[in-house]
């Protein structure tokens, strides 16, 4: 006799069996089959819907706008989006993630406020040297992240050269990757000023003021550092594919470089969607125009590491700003994350080709990268019964009725061809297409292992 | 209420279970678990022994000393080496696979003989011309198979490069790989009678009468021939790196190139083995001097398409000849395909690593290759119930006791780490470790998909 | 006070000097200099015409009709088309140049007969061992030349590739090149026999007969066997640009492998030409379609290892056949060779552009390849007074003036943009742009130094 | 009637007359020949001496100490060392080479003191502004100079990123190279910081403050901004392979990319000499450890653009420093260049490979590189008639007779295998192996062609 018995298109790593069923005991999958299925105490029967692992957002910042407790509202979004493990990045409010006491304060939101499970980014302070590094490796950070762009001086530092130099050495024997927000400053600054200078300040300049060389000299830069060091070296986010091309090129030379994508890169172009959406579409790397296609291409070429949301609890009065220079950068987006691909991928590639490329990109690669599996990221017997049912079928997005205490996105009013009906998180149905049925705390801190 | 249990670690694709269960109904994998178990009619509790799928074994020579009949001892000896699937190569005694009539015959002996499950390679006589190899496709072979050197007139001839072109055309719209036996016929030919003029027959004079580079340019021919055409060209077996280098190399230029590993190269080195063994490891191509540690990391770099044993059903009096060149080439090797390959991986890789890629190579590959998945090559909720449970722990190899009917072998006495205990072919416990339990006729062909 | 002054735009290795001058003492050349000239016996005044090296024509038959007398002829068409030195191949009439006594033989004829220079080919028959490759390169021959289809049972004989492995090897001692005429003799009798079965017997289906992927095949295989082997292995006519690709790919992995180019491939595309000219550009590789900006494209990657005319002395009669597959093949070329590249390459290049071209495929190149250095392909002091006089403008071309006893060409009626107006061979006014002023024997054997 | 006649063994571009002269009319190379010479009023018979083109330095520091009339005493130690033209660097005391003004006083200070040509970077001040750059190259100079790390502030600052990219982009009309100073500020100063804060501050702490990685970072990130640009980016000192490897990675997917070795980095070890030369041998980057060999291998892989002397006025009292921190970076070195260079190839190549390196690496490549041929770099008849004897057979090399006015040298007290025997610039002799001869202001500016 199970706690839950889920019966579907089931999507395995390799495979995906139509007529499938999941069986759930406690908090962990205990079996998958086909055919009769056992008794189970629920039952939630998603005819040819598909039957997925929860996803696994590797870039989120639930905590940088309302502090430590903005885990409530993002973790209920999470799950309305399929999400049930958010990789949430440092930069809380009002302090970085950069001390046992705030990891500790961190993991204690989350068992206090979260409905998902979360695993935790650490970083550095200027200035502040490496030692606390292996502690917060051994209390289960999954990677550090670093900035060569100064966004905030306390909380979203530029960490100099020398500094990064060391942080990657430390970084060394935790085995931890080191993320890096990849934009020179000192480009950027200089182009903003003169854009400013010139009267230059709609939301289309946001591109041209953050142009592609900053982000590729950026990124060739800390390629330089990982390869001096022998450290993990993780590009948080490329806007176009040469960055992705670069990262391939260094770990063809053995340097441990990897790469991710963020999935607004893979849906806007700012030439189409500049005039419409305005600072709404503003993300740093900007959204540049004519990638898309090039970025699927290399998603295909098995270029990026993940793909993830970069979800930012930033409330729309963020966003309304005369000059574009004055808007704040980040969108939210965990409720579109698993939507947006799977539509966009299904016209590419069919239904089939976007579930199994969501599940890749979205569920198994970011739970290896990050050392959440074999828990996280997989139906497979054993691992934590972490279970979406992704409906088929048109249903328009209206952000109003999201769960992140924003209600607004860039996407609002699109229509997708898949919805999340269901949300299984360890054994608990969490979300039922309407509600959110968890309570505050029963999400958990999931270390590296 | 499932027909048969068997519990142990199980080897899934992606993962291992440690304390997991594979569920039987009927001829199928039913469910896939973990921890408590569903009640079955029959149980093995395979302890923490491994559960892998049954073997696909891509390269044998079932019926080519026997004729068809030769499926009785050979599928039992397959049955034995945890083998549930056979390729079977088409130089079959008297007459070989080149046509409708002789594909009924052999289906038919399927039936009649075979314990264990059956794929076919089909061929094109010289002169024959291409017309029915579509409809041999259609009727469900896998591949076909040429040659560039003649061993026998009638059942393994030379196909003059002119007729392998229309071939290869021919193939396109089949979809089949078009396998090669790869040897130049005039640098052989004319070695072996320079080495029989100076009185240079013994053993050792096998390998350096078929030199590298006959095999090498063979090769490079072939796959002009294919990039030229549009055809999946496929050389089934490469006795040194550089043919898997090759291939790779063609592949990376838009070619639809593979190469097949056996694996008595992985095991065998001519300079070390060949006083000791004699004409008892003549295989062709043959096995080779200080290729070992380069073929094992050729296989870490994901070379070889598969890994097969290339068995071949000749009696020992077929090696007992004064010269080299009078001894027949090929040896028995289903007994010792997986044994073998566990013991020599997990030297290098550790018991885990050597199940894992044992599984890679010999199910999970070969099943795709040759269009048999999904329903063969994985453990998985509704396929084929095809399970074999590897008891870990040295045991001699005993040729002796073999039930290929031939009674020897180049392994004979060495000692493996892992053995056969139990084979269950489509639901059916086929062998216990001691004595096989189906009969005759049980095995069935398996269509390419 | 010199005996003969040359002044013109003087084309050195690195550069053009305008006003220049050559001053030859004897057979050599003295000085070179530019503004006041010294004194000399004779002078030729070119005005702004090009003064080049003599050309250094990499590949010529020119004793493979009428026999060795065959040089009187060629050899005054080569002065007229400004080549001061042939490399010929051995096929001669009736016997290839393959022993010792063939050598002197054929080096007394040039002392006899011919008005330029000539380096030599020598070749290996079928079975006769490779005992007298190193007595044949201890007297001069530059290279060795072999085919892997038969033209001819005696002249022009296919060699099995087990001969082929023993002749490269017996040729890494000697240093010297192994040159291969690259067609796959059983697709390319497979394809002529079923083209004559369906009566394709026209112009146009010589192409279709020798298709592409009989040279890839051919030029992979012996790739191959030079890799084995160590020698330089050297493609003597690629008609695509596939061909001299895939020698730079094996180059690259540090085989010695070079190919050489024909003009009449960078001159003539079978789709566009067929009609018009029929047998008269019938040659072997066959001139194929579409091939032109490829190959033009590859001399600029600096691919062709030299570029040669091919030259082979048909009559006419030979061409005038029922069948293309009964018409000789071969083109006569020598007084084409440098004025149709310099007018193809003119049109892309530019002249200055088209000069140094032709002096870099034309002399320098072959002269370093066959090991004519420093005394040939070079404008130099010291280097043998071996001068041509390019006169700048359009000059049609009448092939019934030609002096090579043929009086036919393809080119026929063409206007080239460059025309030889005077000859130099090692000092001596060889042809003045209307007669040649040279004696039959004036020409030396020069052998590789 | 000549002015000049030298005779010796000639270095051509492509090749060396042993028994050959150079006759000089003016100041340009008249006639060049071999054997029976003309006559001339003056003669310089070499005997088996070389002749070689007058070495064009490309990377000298005339004028950095003091100022512009340090012409007088640097240019008269270039003529000992066999160089014709320095290649200036632009950064003079007081002031940088960055108005038309300084450029107009430094053409005018090479007129006044100069006794060799000289060639002129130009350079941009942080905050300039692009607008003076293409009047400096329609003036002549040969390329621009920029540094990603402070020496001074006012002549040799940093750049920052962004104004980088402007010069790059407004350099891309002018055609010339803009050269970079490769090391990370950031790096270097933290790092030499550190070294200061722990009292590490002896002759080998140099190597240590300054890593290879502050190298490659500050490379990488420049080759990035020129891939951006479509600019020639240029390294102008290397001191390891690796950056030499990744110049060569970015010029073979398009960007215009090169890079330059100092010819110290071939010839002292750090780990060899510190002890023994301290502060005598610090030059930016640093000479490191163990790179040697692999340097050379570089050469012979033709990555290097050119082979420069960095030569530096400091005098000695500018390295006596307790602290090698506050020893100033910089060595001199035109009358090393030459002979150095040629010692240690003729150790590995000969002394026929050593003198055809020379010429390539330090003559031909420089001249091609910076705008100056066909005038310079090569011995043609037409080009100035800069030429050098240069002497075979072991010299001391005494630092004290140096006509730089400095009088040490890193090199001093080794014995060098050739020597510079005379030198002649436009025909004059400037140089007779032991006084100068020319006068002052006798050298003239070489504007780029």
């Amino acid at each position: 006799m199970f706690d839950l018995l889920l019966k579907g298109s089931v999507v395995l790593p390799d495979r995906i069996i139509e007529d499938g069923w999941v069986a759930v005991r406690g908090e962990r999958i205990g079996a998958i089959g086909t055919g009769e299925a056992p008794q189970a105490t629920k039952m939630i029967d998603a005819g040819t819907d598909w039957i997925i692992p929860g996803i696994v957002d590797g870039q989120t910042h639930a905590t940088s706008y309302k502090g430590l407790p903005g885990f409530e509202a993002t973790s209920q979004s999470a799950l309305a989006g399929g999400i049930t493990t958010m990789v949430d990045m440092p930069y809380d409010n009002p302090d970085p993630l950069n001390t046992l006491e705030r990891f500790d304060a961190k993991v204690q939101a989350v068992h206090d406020y979260s409905h998902c499970d979360v695993a935790l980014y650490g970083t550095v302070a200027p200035g502040q040297g490496t030692d606390l590094m292996q502690p917060l490796a051994d209390r289960g950070i999954c990677a550090f992240k670093l900035s060569l762009i100064e966004s905030h001086p306390v909380r979203f530092p530029r960490i100099p050269a020398d500094e990064i130099l060391d942080i990657l050495t430390a970084s060394v024997p935790t085995g931890l990757p080191v993320g890096l927000h990849n934009e020179d400053q000192e480009i950027v600054r200089a182009m903003i000023e003169r854009h400013k200078a010139q009267g230059l300040t709609r939301p289309e300049h946001n591109e041209t003021s953050r142009p592609e060389v900053a982000e590729l000299s950026a990124t060739a830069q800390f390629m330089e550092l990982g390869a001096a060091t022998g450290a993990h070296v993780h590009i948080v986010h490329l806007s176009s594919p040469r960055g992705l091309q670069m990262i391939a090129e260094y770990a063809a030379r053995g340097v441990r470089a990897t790469g991710e994508l963020c999935v607004h890169y893979l849906h806007f172009d700012a030439a189409r969607d500049i005039e419409r959406l305005g600072a709404r579409m503003k993300v740093s790397p900007p959204i540049r125009s004519g990638m898309i296609e090039d970025l699927w291409q290399a998603c295909e070429d098995g270029l990026p590491a993940l793909i993830s949301s970069d979800h930012s609890s930033w409330p729309i009065d963020n966003k309304l700003a005369a000059s574009i220079f004055d808007a704040g950068a980040g969108i939210p987006g965990l409720e579109t994350l698993g939507p947006s691909f799977y539509t966009d991928a299904a016209e590419r590639y069919g239904e089939e080709g976007a579930v199994r490329r969501l599940v890749d990109y979205m569920c198994l690669k970011p739970a290896e990268f990050f050392g959440l599996a074999p828990r996280k990221g997989a139906i497979a017997a054993g691992a934590d019964a972490d279970l979406v049912v992704l409906k088929r079928g048109p249903k328009p997005f209206d952000a109003s009725q999201t769960r992140d205490g924003l209600n607004w996105s860039p996407y609002d009013g699109e229509t997708f061809t898949a919805s999340v009906a269901t949300t299984v998180r360890r054994g608990e149905i969490a979300w039922d297409g309407a509600q959110i049925l968890s309570t505050a705390g029963s999400g958990a801190f999931i270390p590296r292992n």
